[in-house]
């Protein structure tokens, strides 16, 4: 099978036009196959916040009411997704940008309401691997926003990571694939004051023995959580890194 | 060749929900292949209002500033494309929506200041119709904003009615194109006080006729114009009519 590189950034990265800038150029040098997947979730805060709709998080996810979903559709759908089209396309990447919505390629369904009701959340059901493959097969590179939708009419928030984890799992039949999560560091920390001391390689086993010992906390759970469940699925290596080395692989490997 | 139709509605009918969900089910009864290309200048005069911009028209165009570029990237390329794309797919049309930039379908440049600075508004110089051609060959259709890109990574505003003038030029080369410019009107009325008025067949004499004796003015005459211009570059036919014809294709026929 070819070799198919997906990369996640968050938003803070896409959203600055010198970090965009560099990004998008270290992106390119990705040899092969590839996929970006982004968030934006600053931007949102700040153009609700001009629009006089407060942010509300939980357990550091969006609560997604009626009004915040006009704004994310916005400014995911359109204002970053279509400025990293617009800078790839520049540089001779092909880029297409996407929802879950377009070409149907991922489906879910509105979070159900438990102790907290986080409203116009996706979970994702369905990825219609084939036409994203069909795509890439022909050097077009798919840039993903978080939004899905419900096939019937109503398109959902849906967290970057997820929608990485979820692609990467359903392209992992087509291609062999490395899922590369970005975030401010050069991988996951031993030591959080240290920024050289990057875990080399995780198993599931040392992740609980972190997870125990408080060494890893925070957003980095669910986000190895995802890695996990994306190689027990098939992905062929999950690698955590910063966004100036994705096209170095360094960082740190996720593999069982 | 294959019969192609392309519709281009206005901002108004994609903004109500209740006119958008008839337009999106009348759309679905088209048969053949087809494209959507939609506006949403209401939307993004309202949303920029509400961020404290203001929005400034000249000759009925939008003057398009860095901040107002923003306002019409998040609402042309993310909130009304979105919203078309989710309620296509609900009705099983399978949606894509696109913006220039995407698959770098569309290249503009920036207008050239005259006397009037229109700001990031751009001018159409190349359409990939190629690429476009092979999705809609496979039963994709697009769904196009009104946004053009440089392909030196700035997105540009570019007017609905020209993005479907010139998309519609470039596919006649690969289908039998029909391009319907929707308004609120059944037609070109011979009397503006009279909705049945409608002239069901114009020609360039006629046409000029018209202008001279003023009973077609304002904003029908640079639709009209691009009208003349598609046929001449090979578009089968132009029709103008009003949203909930576009499956019946009455309206006014636009010919040599």
């Amino acid at each position: 099978m070819e070799k198919l590189t997906i990369v996640k950034v968050g938003g803070k990265i896409v959203e600055e036009p010198t970090s965009l800038k560099q990004l998008l150029t270290d992106f390119s040098k990705i040899e092969g196959y590839k996929v970006l997947v982004h968030g934006g979730g600053r931007s949102a805060t700040a153009i609700a916040a001009k629009l006089g709709i407060e942010s509300q998080l939980v357990n550091g996810r969006r609560v997604t009411d009626a009004e915040m979903l006009k704004v994310v559709t916005m400014v995911y759908g359109g204002l970053v997704n279509k400025q990293i089209v617009a800078g790839l396309q520049a540089i001779g990447v092909n880029a297409l940008g996407l929802t879950g919505a377009d070409l149907n390629y991922m489906r879910s369904e509105k979070r159900p309401v438990k102790d907290v009701d986080y409203g116009f959340v996706g979970d994702v059901k369905e990825v219609n691997a084939g036409i994203l493959a069909d795509l890439i097969s022909k050097g077009i590179v798919p840039v993903l926003a978080p939004l899905t939708h419900d096939n019937a009419g109503n398109l959902l928030n849906t967290n970057a990571d997820t929608i990485a984890g979820e692609a990467a799992k359903a392209l992992a039949k087509h291609f062999d694939v490395t899922l590369m999560y970005c975030f401010e560091k050069k991988g996951v920390l031993l030591d959080e004051n240290d920024d050289e001391s990057v875990i080399a390689n995780l198993t599931p086993a040392l992740f609980k023995q972190y997870v125990l010992e408080k060494t890893i906390n925070g957003g980095m759970i669910p986000k190895l959580e995802n890695s996990f469940e994306a190689i027990n699925a098939g992905v062929k290596q999950v690698v955590i890194t910063k966004a100036d080395q994705i096209h170095t692989q360094n960082g740190t490997k996720i593999t069982i």
